[in-house]
């Protein structure tokens, strides 16, 4: 239904596993390398080349790697020099810049624009529409929501750019906006709507403009069961790799990730 | 101009109405229905397969509809599943997930992300880049402005959906969040850059972080003309069916829009 | 390597300067006026007709004229009616709407939506995803951020449309809102997550929700070098005509952008 084979283009000096499907009106230029299995949907780009292609009659592509498994849903443009392991998802239109490193089993929502020289870890979930600075690094699964801007110009405009650091199982809730070089530690929540001005600890709450430390994470209830819910990984599965296992046990056998 | 048949693919298995007009490089996909005098810009995809599509080998698509009189702007993507009745306008680049219904007379702007298993009355008008949770309820005559987001997980990340519901003649300034389940009664206002907390009752102005009730809507004056604005009916008729009659009247005609 | 002339459509009434080139799926319409070395990258759209081409079947469309030097990224859609002065760049998916005046060596970030009827002077730029309502007035070196929102209707919904207006060299940092009608001053800083709520005198820092004046931007000292920033223009220079010149030394000679 979606892979018909019409305007299509593929470079040849691109390298596509077994497997791969593309879809119409699709481009893949110079220098990438598909894993297998691979489905790319109609009307993307991978491997668009830099600013200096506009310029530089030497250019050359620098080499985009997408992982296996992964699907890239339609209108998505992923710039050459980026590195994407393995189950990748994106949902439509998502722009990802230059030099922009992902681990596996990543999933970047609708409209989001990663700005490029940028790298996140595994699991990492971004829905719909965020927005990633230059510079910005995200630990493994790491939840961001729509409209959350991580920033990195201190005095803007300025030469200088200051990426924020979120760690391991910390989520920043909608609309929310992170200052410059700020720290989040892990297993952190950022409430809706905050503005972040200063570095968060280890499994703290805050929320508010500007966020203010509200409490532990470990103090929140869910109002639906009236339980404590964080760190979430005790009471979220669906798609984690510690499911049927128990996070504890499988955290103890992937110290990487604690 | 915009519709010289280039690149144009459509499903043997959609059926257009009379006098569809379908720009270039747009794509209709199985089971679509569109009824007549719809025009569907160029760079579209019309029926987009769900997940599923990609994993389930026995995939049909299911029912898409669009009703009559539609005009659907470019680079639009309607998933398959959604119904859409009569007078529908999008602008550019909107993305509605399956399962998304919308009444008659609606308007999507730019860039707006539906995520579909949602529902909208009738006469809806939501401007650019307004993003739709799943589960969301719109009544009639619901107004939302640019870049918010209706939300719907209380504790991130879990299983629970609990959608935004907005009565009827509501509207939401721009940049504003509402968390999950909230229900947010009939002729509010609720202001810009506001994070809604709690159920709003109807009639009333309620803005900030977190957003409190200010006052009554009818004792909000226009700046411009020192009168009473709100109810809105009653002093805004563009494009609204009590043109010419009045609101009371027609109200009392309609009372399925009270 | 984006240059195949591929389901390049060009309209016979265009006129392209020298050297222009236009990048695959890409369409220009009727009475687009485009100046030399400019380059126009794949899946855009220039010279969009307004929506009176839907209705009205004596439509002719206005002029479209970009100028000189200027690089248009994919998946932008630019209306006809509008007119943009040279060294003109946009990043992806930008929508600028009919009747938009833009200066010199601006540049539009990827998802930008301006609605239209609006206008701004030399040497702005904007960030990815910012929203200018109808009737925007931006002065020269004007810097707004992403998701920023200048809106225009004060009562909504109105038939009054009061756009914001931007004094030279200000800036509006990311996800703020200006409400309707407001005037902000020359070389303000707006900081980010800000309500602008009434209107900002000249070298001021304001920011809150609602935006309140927190200082002189004379007062901004850098975390980084613990010097004054601002004005921004004594310490930046890239891409800034007074490189080599100094600021006030170039201010001299260019008395129009005080």
């Amino acid at each position: 239904m979606k892979f018909n084979n019409v305007n299509v283009f593929i470079s040849k000096n691109a390298r596509l596993g077994k497997n791969v499907k593309v879809g119409d009106n699709t481009v893949i230029y110079e220098n990438v390398v598909i894993g297998d299995d691979v489905t790319i949907s109609n009307n993307c780009v991978i491997g668009e080349p830099t600013s200096e292609y506009y310029s530089d009659s030497c250019y050359s592509n620098k080499q985009t790697f997408i992982g296996s498994n992964s699907l890239i849903r339609s209108h998505t443009i992923i710039y050459a020099g980026c590195t994407i392991e393995e189950d990748f998802f994106t949902g439509h239109r998502v722009t990802i810049r230059e030099n922009t490193k992902i681990g596996k089993k990543c999933r970047i929502g609708t409209l989001s624009d990663l700005q490029g020289h940028l790298e996140m870890g595994d699991y990492c979930w971004l829905h719909s529409n965020v927005h990633l600075g230059q510079g910005t690094k995200l630990g493994h699964f790491v939840f961001i929501y729509p409209f959350v801007v991580l920033t990195n110009d201190p005095t803007p405009p300025s030469n200088i750019c200051k990426g924020v650091n979120v760690g391991n199982f910390s989520q920043i809730a909608v609309n929310s906006t992170v200052l410059p070089g700020i720290n989040i530690g892990k297993h952190v929540l950022i409430g809706a709507n905050s503005l972040v001005v200063k570095n968060i600890k280890d499994y703290i709450l805050c929320a508010g403009n500007p966020a203010k430390e509200i409490k532990k994470v470990t103090e929140i209830k869910s109002r639906e069961s009236g339980k404590i819910h964080y760190p979430w990984p005790y009471n979220f599965d669906r798609g984690m790799p510690w499911k049927g296992i128990g996070f504890d046990e499988w955290l103890k056998n992937n110290p990487k990730y604690d």
